[in-house]
């Protein structure tokens, strides 16, 4: 059982996500208006209502980056057999509250002013800078509390938006499908945060850290919906036109080339030629990571599915090699593999950056400054994610013993499970969810 | 077991649906035609194809609307044991009825003559019409019949259609998001219904009213959708332009500000601390409710966000407190708790209608009015849920006994599960469903 | 057990797949650029960037039809108990093969040169030409390889893609929703594969070949997205404007008044008169399929629905009593049963198209060649499959052997369930995945 001294978050819990929603409510009072066409104040009507469709055009991609946010890695997630209601209701959460804190911290580093003003723009980027988070999140899955998620969801959002403002603004960098400011900024912050957090106990592995069948379902909703959405998310804030076009092809492709590699290096490097779905439900994503940086450069198609062939082999030879390792040399238990699936295909996309931008295929980006932004991202992750690790190693924010981890009850009111048929109920059985 | 007098829909389901659907197909024949842009007759060709691009825009709008009604409505009702097959079928054939009803019935009131001309536009507004029924049928859901369903589909989208008619052209009050046509409308009529078919054999509750771990996961499909598409229920039929992007925004800030206080609410009311997998499934989304009626006025980033703070707050102390007082006091057995997701969200989204219209949030927009609508919707659900009541209380509809209720088999052909094994099918049982 | 001789892809599959990728990606840095606005090399930058926008204005149908492909075509077949891996994940395989090679084959036949100009209509081009696998795949499910499917994959692409050229370019027959080129000839092409393939070890059925309760939720995953998004595939490459808008309207009304009589007749062919999953699953979709060909047509909207009406009563009939026949006497074994969702209400599909041209209801199109493109569709995917049956059946290609048939275990990875308490996972069980 667990400690309730340590685990019940009856009132740190609430207490802190109440006061952030005040805190956040009165700076968005202070701070925040509408867009409006003739970039007044907000509050003024215009006469010309034509002006603001522009606003609303991008709305299309915002819906789809908004589904991979909230389904794709809230379901991803949900592969461990007893994690599933944190998985998609955590990875809810920790966006919520992200993407209210992401619109003031891109706010204040985009505008001149101190005020804001919102558009679809401002939405897609706030989705997109809960995706650090959540990608972190995966590091730690099943290892931290409710309360440590919402206080890394702070920090890790304001470090992510001063590196942001840093490779886009002062370094000139180009990284339209954020491979670097996104995916290896979000991968290596959570491997620090878990190396600081390093559970010896655990070292050994968990009764709940695995799938069962239909957790591996569920995860692959969110595979599938990550792969075919990932196109929009490398494209969103690309410029209108050519640039745009040429991020969607590109990403579309390099995404089909990696799912025949990965599929082909899943069975390839198990004996009995079987594949894994471990590899299935994260490899294959590692084409849109990997792409994201050149999605919008004049790489070609064949450049394109040339990143995504190599993306889904280090992938897949990552799960199946390098977390081994790193667990047991580096003592780095990264639960969800966001090494293989973010933190590689992260760093090849920067090296792609660089190789390309070196090649020309964008004009007014320079390979120096691509590198130094890969070296930003990667630097002020490791150590960012160490310093909040040490934050959140504080033994009182409601972190689940070794014997709870992957387990949902600790914090959820999970339902009775009938002990003698299993998962499916037949009549008459006596459980029943209070309060449902 | 069943009897088969009374439950076996053999002849009277089938007869009921294919006579409405026949009597549907004739109406079509005779009233509905394509809106072309001349306005002509929608059998001509017309020489310019650039003017109907406008019916078009709204598509991808009207996709998200459609996930909503579709998967968001009918997966949220998956989370019951084994009353998932109920819950997303009979979802999918009272959205399928409702909106070819729902496109005569508003086609009737928009237009003057008896014509009636379909584009996207129609499309979004006879799946809002659907979406009362679906509130309802959270209601009653587990006990009434697919019969039955039939026929409150088709009355209650009747008199839906008579009250929107009157908020909107009548009263002229506005209601973008549809709090009180919609969701006070849809809760209070499907409240009514219920009470009127109060069983009080189910007053100590049912085995199968309850949640296994695996559905509770199912009905997270349904919340997200219904979450992430939210901004587009509320943004749809809203003006283009400044509107619709206010409209955008506010939904999209309410809903995040909610989830915080939803979660908060949920660990601050249970003595352990821990989340409450119904309050996450549906409080959640009460901020998209509530700040329905004003989404397009020009309330302020923060005055959406302290919406969807009030909502998440009354819909989460609904659930855990008003439900089983509902229950026990007023015989009001609300399956679903659409009271605490639709019902009161949807009574606050008309009472913060009346404040911003007072305010001046929306020109030409009367405080008064919009209490008269809110009045109205109320009322006209509550007198017209009654009479819907007692017509289905006749004992001929194939309604199931109490022993019967929750329960998908009474009226679905169910896969056999393994005795000994449980959900998770091994190789050698052989049970098989037929005619798969 | 499996005998490893027969079954290990340890090599085989690797092989094939990464030997196929490299052509592919050789044959792209060949023939594959962007299109730009100038029609120019794809290497050039525009001064003008306006003009690729109207490559962008497709990308959410794109999106809706990708979203068919991925989530409505994989979890529909999920619907075996002990299936859902290879169903969604080798759906996946498949159709990330498919549209690389379908960019190829239909670029090369689209294009007067060699040179294939890249846009997002080309990409919505390719998800189409999987389509015609992914149906094909329904009739052979649990019964052949990865490696096997590889190869019918570029067989029938490059046939269908061959067939489409016939029926658009030479024929000159109108099949914007594709009920002919894609949905009968994907069908009947899968038919014969199965037909060649016949196993008489099955034909008693086999324990695997049904489903659960859990694996048929996540089969109307795939109904629902495939119902609701239906309109997009119908219209995605109709002509702006007004037959854009009628493809739209048209699917949308003959999908919605399928779904009543679908759910009708299922109730009408059961003793009980209960509903079938099966049915729901599956027959509630032919309206998509049957108005496929003239959904760009002026047919009117009750047109529409009449078709609809028609298509939902002869699938559901087709799975009651045709699949069994079919089995039986013609030693067909169509797992999925798309004889009943793809074939009869393609072949009516096609007949629909004949009778519209016949009378008027688009201009410049003939009847007799609308029946010549159906014959064609049908007589070349006879042929074609049945060859492609015969090298399928070559005894190397890692076929499974009937025991292990409709069995994911024997080409996957399949988490271990604890023997005693079923799916449902307790703390206490010692299960991991490998890898995991």
């Amino acid at each position: 059982m667990p400690s309730h001294y340590t685990t019940n978050m009856r009132f740190k819990f609430p207490i802190l996500a109440i006061c952030l929603e005040i805190i956040i409510i009165i700076l968005f009072g202070v701070f925040v208006g509408y867009e409006t066409n003739d970039g007044g104040s907000g509050h003024g009507h215009s006469g010309n209502n034509s002006v603001p469709d522009k606003f609303i055009t991008p709305y299309p991609m915002f819906q789809d980056v908004h589904v991979m946010i909230f389904v794709g890695f809230g379901f991803l997630m949900t592969f461990l057999k007893r994690y599933g209601f944190t998985s998609v209701g955590i990875n809810m959460l920790i966006a919520a509250l992200g993407l209210q804190w992401g619109i003031l911290m891109q706010g204040w580093w985009h505008s001149h002013s101190h005020s804001i003003k919102m558009t679809v723009l401002s939405m897609i980027n706030a989705d997109f800078s809960t995706a650090t988070v959540l990608i972190s999140f995966g590091a730690v899955l099943g290892k931290i509390s409710p309360v440590q998620m919402l206080i890394m969801t702070i920090i890790e959002i304001t470090i992510f938006a001063t590196n942001e403002h840093l490779v886009v603004e002062i370094l000139k960098a180009s990284d339209v499908g954020a491979s670097m400011t996104i995916h290896a900024f979000g991968a290596y912050f959570g491997l620090a945060v878990a190396r600081v957090l390093y559970r010896s106990g655990l070292r050994n592995g968990h009764d709940n850290e695995g799938s069962v069948y239909h957790s591996d379902l569920f995860a692959m909703i969110g595979t599938i919906f990550l792969w075919m959405f990932w196109p929009s998310f490398n494209s969103a804030i690309a410029d209108a036109g050519i640039n745009q076009h040429r991020a969607i092809i590109n990403t579309y492709l390099s995404l089909a080339a990696c799912v025949l590699v990965a599929f082909a290096v899943s069975s390839l490097v198990q004996e009995k030629g079987k594949l894994d779905m471990v590899h299935i439900q994260n490899a294959t994503l590692a084409g849109g990571v990997a792409v994201g940086t050149c999605a919008d450069m004049n790489i070609s198609p064949y450049g394109a599915m040339l990143i995504g062939f190599v993306a889904g082999s280090i992938s897949t030879v990552g799960f199946k090699f390098l977390t081994p390792v790193l667990a047991s040399k580096m003592k780095i238990q990264d639960t969800c593999g966001v090494h293989n699936l973010h933190g590689l295909p992260g760093l090849l996309g920067g090296i792609a950056g660089i190789i390309a931008t070196s090649m020309g295929a964008k004009k007014d980006y320079s390979p120096t400054m691509q590198a130094a932004a890969l070296a930003s991202s990667v630097g002020v992750a490791l150590v960012g994610g160490t310093l909040t690790g040490f934050l959140l190693k504080l033994p009182f924010w409601g972190q689940p013993p070794d014997q709870n981890c992957y387990d949902d009850s600790i914090y959820w009111e999970v339902p009775e499970e009938e002990e003698a048929h299993g998962g499916s109920a037949h009549g008459d059985q006596n459980t029943l969810k209070s309060d449902a």
